[in-house]
């Protein structure tokens, strides 16, 4: 069932009528995935019994909130095309399934990259010891970069494959001229996206500045 | 679809006409984040292997009934919001992303708050030892109130923003005069447990009485 | 809206007209804790790492499948009360989250139970040895049977509140002479089932035949 | 509701008319006991907490990937099934209630298979020193095999027998000729599968070739 125009400005696609009804299975089993993957980086560490145990829970907070932001953007571009779209054809159950399994793998390499990130920031003013302990040398520093860009590519790449597939149903899925334009270009900036993570991760591969190429982002 | 006045007999909400229909992808979220959150509290320990491990498993059941009811009154809080207005745009999306991770990052804390307390209250007839244990000092104790106040003000305040939105999309949904009033009304009792949450904190962390202030709730 | 007489040869429930419709959040909930729990019991133990942990794994397979039974068995119920009355007023929610609470809190428990019956049963032939370990007393194994019957009882005492609610809805939900009747007797047998736990447990704790009480299920 | 059939070319299956409307609850529960299996695949170690325990999760990543194409696969069969028929009575959830014990039965060992089998095939280059402590015999990589298929021809039965069930119940659902045909087909497909499983668990184990016999599927 189509949404109703009267409806459209309490959601949050206000040019865009949406062609997904119900919450198909698809979604159902995507939206299982992510929940539980933000509640894998959320308690990645045993419950606390001790007071300075539960204070570094807190602590920890501030490297799941990365993760989290991270993981529920990329559920948010998820929801949105299959609300806007509704398609649920092989190719989709394809990438879909291909963008679960990039999310499961990157789970606790996005809790560990939050971690380090919160170790890396204040060792500036202090010293690297425990940035030296997680990574072990300036060239995993570079792998790390490297992986990541690598997986952020990965998902903007099924990201734009979901919206040229999209694109390319123009007719049987009725698109008008603004939801065309529209489609194309999330096509576009998923594009472009992944082009930047895969440029990042090219000049932290191949030339001497190689982690330092982090801040490129 | 909007609920037959009929039908509104049958749930907890029979002053409201429901504008929420089939249960969104946002709600589906939420709900196994609320499910895998109880869950956790639930079975914090390994799984007993030896009757003494589980009868500290039953033991463990007034602890975990307590995070269970807290975590439930919020999914209700949440449950009921979602039916009665159906927003789902770009600020309830936000909002609700806000709440799930004050929700995922409580669900530790909440329980080593509830067998804290738990251990303190028996302590009041026998001796403190386990409770300086696990806290490891007064002053701490002033501190797990301030934290545990926070996060509960934190979570009134999200609500309070849901329902401010929801009363200044009045005319889009279409709330008549008592629907109105109860919207206003939800939005200031939300904040009202915020603001007493936030004064109990206040007066734990700038007064000498502590710790103590706990029992104003 | 209400299932159609043509569809209804093709689910388990013939004689009842079903009045939920699309499901409920409370459904949604609900659902998630059940399968988290069999999840839960299924896996039980870490992850196998040599053949032989792999056929243990196995080998308690047997004990899953114990666990697996009682808790679909429970959904079962839950399943058929809420397609058949859909309600979801606040005595339903509490009698719900209730019914959550023990499934939730009995699930280590009942794959203890599980474990420790596939240690008994072959115990008969050989010695007592790891029974006395896991046990450690004959009157503990008095005091597991009366726990499980407690827990037994319990959740057949919630399903007997939630058929009687819905039996004091009989106007509202519109019920016809047969559903009223099946109403009845499903309350009814859930009562005599909760009353056989209660009679075990009292048999087990008062007399003197203590845990071989057991097999008067 | 049954599918338009001008939406039916944007999903998968252009030759049915789906009868299952939204999702029931017994999809639900299958679903999220299957997206509880991924991520139980997907972290089946302990989070990483320095570089090189986070180059082996990505190293598992292959393992990962071999069990959740698996399980992604029967979850397909599984997903197709119950929208085209949109059957829920006392057979269907008793066959389906046995699939979800099979698929959480062979999580871990699914697991431990792609372990298995991402050390097997490099020790053909150089030793077989981990695999002989991985399974510890020849004769139990002939045991592994037979589990394996054994599981294997399980689901296969399982997925025979509910599409043999929906094809006995072709009147009620109005089955046209190819609808019919291809209900036929899926389940006779399902049988040969089960059958090939069967024999090669035969042959590995009554034949003196044993484990070799892995490569006849």
């Amino acid at each position: 069932m189509l949404r109703s125009t009267e409806k459209s400005h309490v959601d949050q696609d206000p040019y865009f009528r949406w062609r997904g009804g119900a919450v198909t299975r698809i979604e159902n089993l995507s939206d299982i995935v992510f929940a539980l993957s933000l509640s894998l980086i959320a308690v990645a560490s045993a419950p606390p019994t001790t007071f300075s145990e539960l204070i570094s829970v807190f602590r920890s907070g501030f490297a799941f909130a990365f993760g989290f932001v991270i993981l529920l953007m990329i559920w948010n571009y998820h929801y949105l095309f299959f609300r806007r779209y509704g398609l649920s054809d092989q190719k989709i159950v394809f990438l879909n399934a291909l963008l679960l399994f990039v999310v499961l793998m990157f789970v606790y390499p996005l809790r560990f990259l939050a971690d380090f990130m919160f170790v890396l920031i204040p060792a500036f003013f202090t010293n690297f010891d425990t940035v030296a302990y997680m990574v072990g040398g300036i060239e995993n520093g570079e792998n790390l970069l490297i992986i990541y860009s690598f997986g952020y590519a990965v998902v903007f790449l099924i990201i734009a494959g979901l919206y040229g597939h999209a694109a390319s149903k123009r007719e049987a899925l009725e698109l008008d001229e603004t939801e065309y334009l529209l489609t194309r270009r999330s096509r576009a900036s998923a594009l472009i996206q992944a082009g930047v993570a895969m440029f990042v991760a090219g000049v932290a591969g191949l030339t001497p500045i190689g982690p330092w190429a982090g801040p490129l982002y």
